[in-house]
């Protein structure tokens, strides 16, 4: 599938960072779904940047729509979006040496493809490409909204500063979240970070952090045993996403430090409604949904691109080389990922709710 | 896809804890891979359990295999292992309460399958249906072996006690723990986890842990952009083992507190080799393998099965209901994961590799 | 996925024709369908022979179900058929020449596997392995009964002989066929027909036919357009069964022929319900069913195994040979790819269907 | 996978036939490979029409490639191509009643996508979506030819006129065809077809045909056993195209009524090759390539689109009506669709060898 993830919901990814336009093709939505424009330009405006944090690179990033929607409703064929790249070709990134950037693709990317991808701006493994993932997304957030399943993000920790965990019912912190621009749930912690990220910009250098994720609404019994639980589907999906490096599910890996005593969520029946009173297990147990809210922690590494001197390697003369950055780059990008993050998730759930549920599903 | 995983070379399980049987398919292997069925009852010997450590189920573990081998090589295609239950339906397992165990699949897949899935020792979501990927591990342990290919799992830590981790060039380290029943690299360390596991036993209780994971050898240029990097497909894979709820590639989760300036690797030219002065990546950058060891590690949580008094739900009633289990139960399996964990690194870079290289890509 | 098929419901084969089982394993199948046993065995017997016509390999074909069934019924997970190879490595299938049969995969097989493959009657390439599709497609014809579905083929032609086609509502035929050995809807069809097998078997020669399948009670609206058509999709499973040369639906190659205005089915409400008058469309407009009877017609070639003289080539040494071959083979095996037909069908739909309206709606 | 298509080399479609676009995304395909833009055009160019026989729709269908080229070669990653649709909802497509057109998709599509579906002119089940994958399909034909496989069709009859079949080793047949705009072997039949299809213009009525490929150059041992044989892959997307009815490989039908004798084509040794004396089995045996010339047929409806009036049923009154279209509707589109089958073709081969021998094969 390379580009692509899915069965009955399938995204497909393409562009280059620097070629003529990003996009993605959204296959087997189901129809009906009324397609709101603004609210797609107002996840691609969170994806953009906060001002003074990030890269000055101003596209306008206007999606759009070439396929699968008609007269304002998805049609339940394929929905292609393509953004158009305004910087395309710039001199600013346009790459002027061999010299491969360290924590980059730029060396796996050349004995890959030999040489011949596009190597400007990082070409097809840019994070511009997530442009397309959260055009995408919005519509998949819209369908599962119509369902009652809501879908957030907040930057847990960031070059060591923390926010707050989720809550054990993160419904209202989740709709508090998608207002927000730099999404915390402690907005002092907004203040630390800012902080950090501007500290690392004014030294050349970058951070990274980690994003927690939830879900609310997502009915028990979704997800398959083994290969296609929810742990793995999303997993994959998630690294997927440059940048991240570490994935994990509940209290993931402090799970591994607890005793299964204190680790075993009790079941209880509360309302006529099977509850866990604890939630270590993320919402997943056996890799199908248990009912509780879905909890899932990503962790990105630091921007790789900085402007201080870096050791590395030209790769057509085939030797050592030290590497000086110019141009524009992000001191971090955790804060623009979360938005990414939340379209992800909310397509893969799309595509388990319609394998679960059939095609039909997340009519309105 | 559900219980299956690949693309070139597939792995399919089958199989409930106290059915008839459990096993696997292994489609797409490369012909003429020496079966070496001794080698297969090692790992088999791994997977079951360490003695004093781990539950008495004394199964003999014999696998038989029903297809797809022929003079004593692999044919090309699907190979069929067979691993039968000796202990079917005994009554220590017979689940004799409608009550659901904490942190198992009990709860979700009888919403998922409306209580039909066979209830005992949970059948299908059970770690001993892990024998079959045990089993196909190994065909995929040798043919990556002849290639060059090593693969090695530690206990990097459980209830608490760390193993020195792997270091940069862990070829050797990876040799020297596939002769240890008790995988750490550090001796000392596996005295005092023993302690710790005899511990939880005496108390009812259970432990987690982390694996660290490594691969030598593997050739840069392995591995897709995006939804099939290697950490999307590895991920995917290892989330299906039962009881993992974290994977982290290179420095993982701690690269998120870390600086670009100390997370980036260095590139240098060594013996005209590209290699990398730090491993932070891991030997993943944008999906691809970069030629690094590549390192992965594995968060397990505490074995779901106590002997403490639990809170839970009577699924048939819908009321709350205490569990207390009998019957023989790990206190531990991580140290048993190991294996299945090496397995299911193998299984997946053989399917890598011949998507990158061809079909005949493991031929000896 | 080579020996898999489907993404909702999913069949893997293994085995070959003189290895020690063949069999498949059945995944995604709705838990809680009841498991006849009775109905299992009636199939495979179909499958086998017709008492005279056909070669004396007398195997039981008893089919063990190693896992996803509990209590007679499934359970929603993978369930395994094994049917062992009593005649295993006989004397009369041991391949004991390097000479390539013609109109075998012995050549082909040779090239793609390097001599690796299982030579003894045609290995994994064999007729045999239609037993595991007939195994688990008496699951799914019992599952598709249920919801009022019913499938039927008869051999529409053999060696110039044609039976009546199916009528414009075969529902009665489909059940007529279900209890007959020699499936023809015209009994004295079936006469002229075995007289041609008995000539040609005396004449140490082959035939081949035509199956004509239908379907009934299939809602409209399953199937997806282009590539996930139910022309698509049924084409794919039917052409992988061995000797399937060709494939049409509705009026097929006779399609061309005609004028729209002939081709063209009429639309008309009957009862409330829309209607054609005629079925030139096999029930499937634009890849989806469109309500009426799905018809697909199948070209079998005639058994490749004849006992003239032949003309080949030895394979080790690379050179003209003749091949005369001994034991035991079908003059024909058209009345006998039938009962494969129906089940391979089944099987297919099944998946549409959950992949269409969810994994429970087979359910009972 | 749905619009999707393929596993290493892996085609996706989207548009409607008066949306804003039509294209596809062609992912996989090898770097370096020379992208022709003159070929795509005059590929694009033989499936709009020849003067007089086709609708006069001019759409320029310029091809505009979106990714996946720099500097004028593949890069590696998904190449994406937009056509846009210059007569976008106009009038005369503009569905302007809910009558279904007999033998079109209107009357499925409105069931499966609940009336959400675009209704102009076909929506996504038009032939014009068809445009994509022959821009998609140039790049695969010049890959292809690069390795010394070329793929050609020709109209083996139309409206009951034949033409000549292909003859053995149809290599210079296919060179003859490429540059023919009505691809027939025998130019008189091209006259007396022009004459049928201009009487059935005449008529306000249309005709069908059948269409027969040859490959040439492709090496043995390329396809899987069983669902991913070259037949069960090629049928299944040879029948994703519209209009598609039947498909049969090597001899196919007429195979059923031969004797094995006649049927089995001899191997023999020439000039240390090895090959077969005649070509029933179209080049593959057990689904897999032997290295002759890979012969399939498809049977094309007559254009379900005819001017006289059709009885049919008005889909939002759900009573009877009678139809009578309006515009401008191709008599014929056999001879347009020759260039999609070999892009089908084309691409499927590139999937299958890249599977094959890896992702690196189809490299310059």
């Amino acid at each position: 599938m390379k580009n692509s993830i899915g069965s009955s919901v399938i995204l497909t990814l393409f562009g280059e960072s620097h070629g003529r336009a990003v996009g993605a093709v959204l296959d087997g939505m189901a129809p009906g779904i009324a397609v709101d424009e603004e609210f797609i330009a107002h996840q691609m405006e969170l994806r953009r940047s906060v001002a003074a944090l990030s890269t000055p690179r101003r596209e306008s990033d206007r999606v759009q729509i070439l396929s699968g929607v008609y007269e304002g409703k998805t049609t339940g064929t394929p929905i292609t979006f393509v953004i158009e790249n305004e910087q395309q070709r710039s001199a600013d990134y346009k790459k002027s040496s061999s010299v491969a950037r360290p924590a980059h693709a730029d060396y796996t990317s050349f004995v890959k493809y030999h040489g011949y991808a596009d190597p400007n701006g990082g070409g097809h493994f840019s994070g511009r490409i997530t442009a397309g993932i959260v055009a995408a997304g919005a519509i998949a957030l819209t369908a599962l909204a119509a369902k009652g399943i809501t879908v957030g993000s907040h930057i847990a920790s960031l070059a060591g500063i923390s926010d707050r965990p989720f809550s054990i019912d993160p419904q209202s912190e989740i709709k508090a979240l998608s207002s927000k621009a730099f999404a915390v749930l402690d907005d002092s912690a907004a203040e630390a970070m800012t902080v950090k990220i501007l500290e690392a910009k004014e030294a050349g250098d970058s951070v990274g952090g980690v994003l927690e994720s939830a879900v609310c609404g997502l009915p028990a019994g979704v997800g398959e045993p083994w290969f296609d639980g929810l742990e793995s589907v999303l997993a994959r999906a998630i690294f997927g996403i440059p940048a991240v490096k570490g994935v994990e599910f509940g209290s993931g890996f402090a799970l591994a430090g607890m005793n299964g005593s204190a680790a075993n969520d009790p079941f209880l029946v509360k309302d006529g409604k099977i509850l866990t009173d604890t939630n270590h297990a993320g919402g997943i147990l056996g890799g199908i949904s248990n009912g509780m809210p879905l909890i899932v922690r990503t962790a990105i590494k630091p921007t790789p691109s900085i402007f201080k001197a870096q050791r590395s390697v030209d790769l057509e003369r085939g030797e050592n080389a030290e590497l000086r950055l110019v141009g524009r780059h992000d001191p971090a990008i955790v804060h623009r990922a979360r938005v990414v993050l939340d379209s992800m998730i909310a397509i893969v759930l799309c595509d388990q709710l319609c394998l679960r549920f059939g095609t039909d599903y997340l009519m309105p």
